[in-house]
Parts: structure tokens; C-alpha cells; sequence
């Protein structure tokens, strides 16, 4: 398989971000982004959802001879599936929700988004729809925010305008960077669907426990947990860990000591 | 009049630059262009021979909003007309000429640009034609370049994709910047129509003196000319002086001093 990545992501040897949008409305938009996306060094396009399908013959003819994101771009239902792979994403926002997860500059991520290139570890940009813009849950699966410095009076920036930015900065950050020597001390987290098996298996006790009170809170729960326990950035390890905690806590200690009693018993035959 | 500036530019009382948009193709960019400079707080937008002339309705159908400088766009014949009564102009193109111009990334120029709007300093960001670019010739009248680090493998950046960068760069400084004490030690440059009106003397003498040879060369050595002239960025009083040293020149010292003999003979009467 040829590598797209242009020279000086290869000559570093890095693993660049993906570009996820979440249910893009227009093809010409998705095609700007692809023509973004050449000028600046990336290649894989993730589209969760695109409003009128896909491919869409549209998109082609505006991303000015930037096939290739678009060749190749994978569709995904939901935001969780089109990140499921990856270990750390941003989600692209001009109004931060309230929420506990960093926010920060195109410039200000680019030095992370770096550094996890140069790890290896595979990262995703998220943007979300031309006006309705990122869901709440989805930006809760994130473990951080972008927010592009727009003037406050005239905050509606064209979906292809963010991604350019983002990745200009991204470009500049790959071009200015020595080739860094990071200690990579620590394991790697975990791709983001093991995760949210985790995720989905707390809440499932949780549910089944009565804690999500009154009902109509439960949302707001389930993202304030997750965005809690997403910041941790989790290895596969922890997953399990964390996995085991929560099947403990739910089957009961009683039960857990009854069966390595039960256990002991027989070994003990 | 409203002061339509931004709450950071009016608080710094800043000149911003004007956006300079040389022979639009299409009116969807210029809608475009006008949304990014809304959204990084710029307003004064011109527009140098638009195809399809102006105004157009998909321009302000295209720029989500922000009318404002639409509405108060100016046309110009030339980009010289367009430049007149600026100071400062950086071209923007992706494939810098051969010229004698600085060539700066839009982070790069950003600094100048705002010590520019804090002293008064009137400034322009040209950006070229959607496929020609800029001709050499309109480049050759500002006084610096702005290369955008677009991969060399895609150069083709869309048009109001370039203004945002660049007015994006604009915005940080200004949110970054400290109220600077620059000090003002030096003069104003004189507006570039005063420049070009000595330009346009020298080389109408020049080409009296049969100084353009071969003529084919002529277009060439007038922009050398002109790059290497206009980066000295003279203030009115210099071109003044300029336009004596051209006259003394071709009238030839002997009728200078011939003149200056007379009037002090007629003085002594």
C-alpha cells in the first residue's frame, strides 16, 4: 500500500490525525475539507452519517483534484463507531459546552497532536454539523475541545474554514518541530471502544441500580461520568481493571468471596 | 459614523488592514471572504475588477450573515487604484516569484501587521485570482509576501481558504498582544499612490532614454525596479526629494544650474 503521507510526516515517521465530520449537510463542504486536507498533509476522511448519503459526486468536483480523502473515506453511523479506534480525539466546537474536558486552541493542541503522532498514537479531529454542530453525548466521548478564537459578534465559521485552521496548525507544528525526543513512559491508552465497552457496562449497573434519578437527568449523568472518566485516558489494562471493579461492586463482594471460597474448597479437595 | 470594529481592535484603537481581493471570479468566495473577515473582526474589503462585476446576490447569500463588508465593499479598475492610499501591502500567493519582496508566513507577518494598526499605519492583505493568482507585475507594488506552508504536493489553496489563515493569524495577535509600546522614531511612509506617482516618472524617463532594452526585458526590470524601491518605503518627504533627483537628472544638472544662475542673476538686478 502506497504511503500518502507527504514527506516530512514520513520522514518523521508520524502517525498523522484523522479527519471525522459528524453529519456533514453539503457536499461541496466535505469537498472543501478534502482540498483542506491535501494543502495540509492528511489523508483519512471519517464521515459519520453524511446527510444525502454517500459518495456524492459533488464532493469530487470541489475538492479541486483532492481525490484521495475522499476515495477513501469510511462512513460510520454514529460518532462512537467512527472513533472506536482511536485514543484520543478532539472535538471541534465555537461554543464549549459545559463540561470538564480541556479546552483549547487550534495552536494549543497542535504540540499534543504532535507528540501523539510521533507516539504512534492514533488520533481523531472532529467536527461537527454545518449548524447544529456537535451533540453534547458525542463531544463527551472526546477527551478534548478545540476552540477556534472567532470574534464573539460573528461566531459562525463555514465547517471547511475550521478544519483549515486546525490543520494549518497542525502543518506548522509538523513543519517548525525538531524531531522531538519524547519519553514515552507511559502505555499507550486504550482504542476508544474498549472504552466505551466500560462506559456502557457502568451505566448498564448504574441503570439497573436506580441511580440515574429523576429520569430526565440521566443524560447529563451519563456524559458528566463519561467526559470524568474519558480525561484518564485509560489503558486496556485499566479498562479491565476498571471492567472487573465494576462487576465486583454490581455482583457484590459477598458473591465474589462466595465463589473464591468455592474455589479454594474444591482446589482444597 | 459606527465604529465598526470589534471590541479588541476599538479597545486598542487599532487601524486594521483591509482585504484586497484582485479580479474575484466567483461570488461565492467573495461571500465567503466576507463571512471569514466577520469572523476575525475585520470589515473593509475592496475588490479589483470582479468578473462578473459587482454587486452580486450570491455574495451576500453566501456569506452566512455578515453583509458588512459586502455592503460597503469598494470596486477598483487595477490593483494600483485599490493600494492608493495604503502604506503597507503584503500579496499573498502560494508560489512566491523571483523577487527581491520579504517573503513571511502569516504568523510571521502578523507582528507587523498590528505594530502597523497600532501606530496608524494603514495596511492591505492582497490575495490573487481563484486559479491566475497574482500577476507579478501587482506584486511587485507591495512590499512584502505572505506564503502560506501549504504541502508542495497540493498547492491549490481556495481562495477565502487563504484569507482565513491569514486573517486568522490577525486575530490571534491581536487577542495575544499586550497594549505595545512601540516607539514611533520614524515617519510615516507615504501612501502608495504618491510612491507609484514616482515610479510612474522614473519610468516614463527611463523609457525616453531607451533605458528598457531589449524591450521584451522591459516588463521585468520594472518590477525589479519597483520591488527594490518600494521596500525602502519612503515617506512623503522622500519621495519628493525622490521626484527632484529624477527631474534634476533627466533635465540634466547643466539646466539646473543654468536655471538657478539665471534667477540669482535676475535676484542681484
Amino acid at each position: 500500500m502506497k504511503d500518502k503521507r507527504p514527506a516530512p510526516e514520513r520522514d518523521l515517521n508520524l502517525t498523522p490525525p484523522c479527519v471525522i465530520l459528524d453529519r456533514p449537510q453539503l457536499a461541496d463542504n466535505i469537498g472543501a475539507v478534502a482540498r483542506v486536507m491535501a494543502n495540509f498533509g492528511l489523508h483519512e476522511l471519517r464521515l459519520v452519517a453524511p446527510r444525502d448519503g454517500w459518495p456524492q459526486e459533488r464532493a469530487w468536483s470541489m475538492s479541486s483534484g483532492a481525490n484521495w480523502p475522499l476515495d477513501e473515506a469510511k462512513v460510520f453511523a454514529t460518532v462512537a463507531d467512527a472513533i472506536a479506534d482511536l485514543k484520543h480525539v478532539y472535538a471541534t466546537t465555537a461554543r464549549p459546552r459545559e463540561t470538564q474536558l480541556p479546552i483549547v486552541t487550534p495552536r494549543g493542541c497542535a504540540d499534543t497532536l504532535y507528540r501523539d503522532a510521533h507516539n504512534h498514537t492514533k488520533t481523531g479531529l472532529l467536527f461537527g454539523a454545518e449548524r447544529a454542530g456537535l451533540e453534547t453525548s458525542d463531544i463527551a466521548l472526546c477527551q478534548g475541545i478545540i476552540t477556534i478564537p472567532v470574534d464573539p459578534h460573528f461566531q459562525s465559521l463555514n465547517l471547511a474554514q475550521a478544519v483549515n485552521i486546525v490543520l494549518y496548525e497542525w502543518r506548522l507544528q509538523v513543519l517548525d518541530a525538531p524531531k522531538p525526543e519524547f519519553t514515552q513512559n507511559m502505555h499507550a491508552p486504550a482504542d476508544l471502544n474498549i472504552v466505551h465497552g466500560l462506559y456502557g457496562q457502568l451505566e448498564d449497573e448504574l441503570e439497573k441500580a436506580g441511580f440515574f434519578f429523576p429520569p430526565e437527568k440521566k443524560d447529563s449523568m451519563v456524559r458528566n461520568l463519561r467526559v470524568a472518566l474519558g480525561r484518564a485516558r485509560f489503558t486496556e489494562q485499566e479498562v479491565r481493571t476498571f471492567r472487573g471493579v465494576v462487576t465486583a461492586l454490581t455482583k457484590g463482594r459477598g458473591k465474589v468471596l462466595a465463589r473464591r471460597a468455592e474455589t479454594q474448597e474444591k482446589d482444597g479437595d
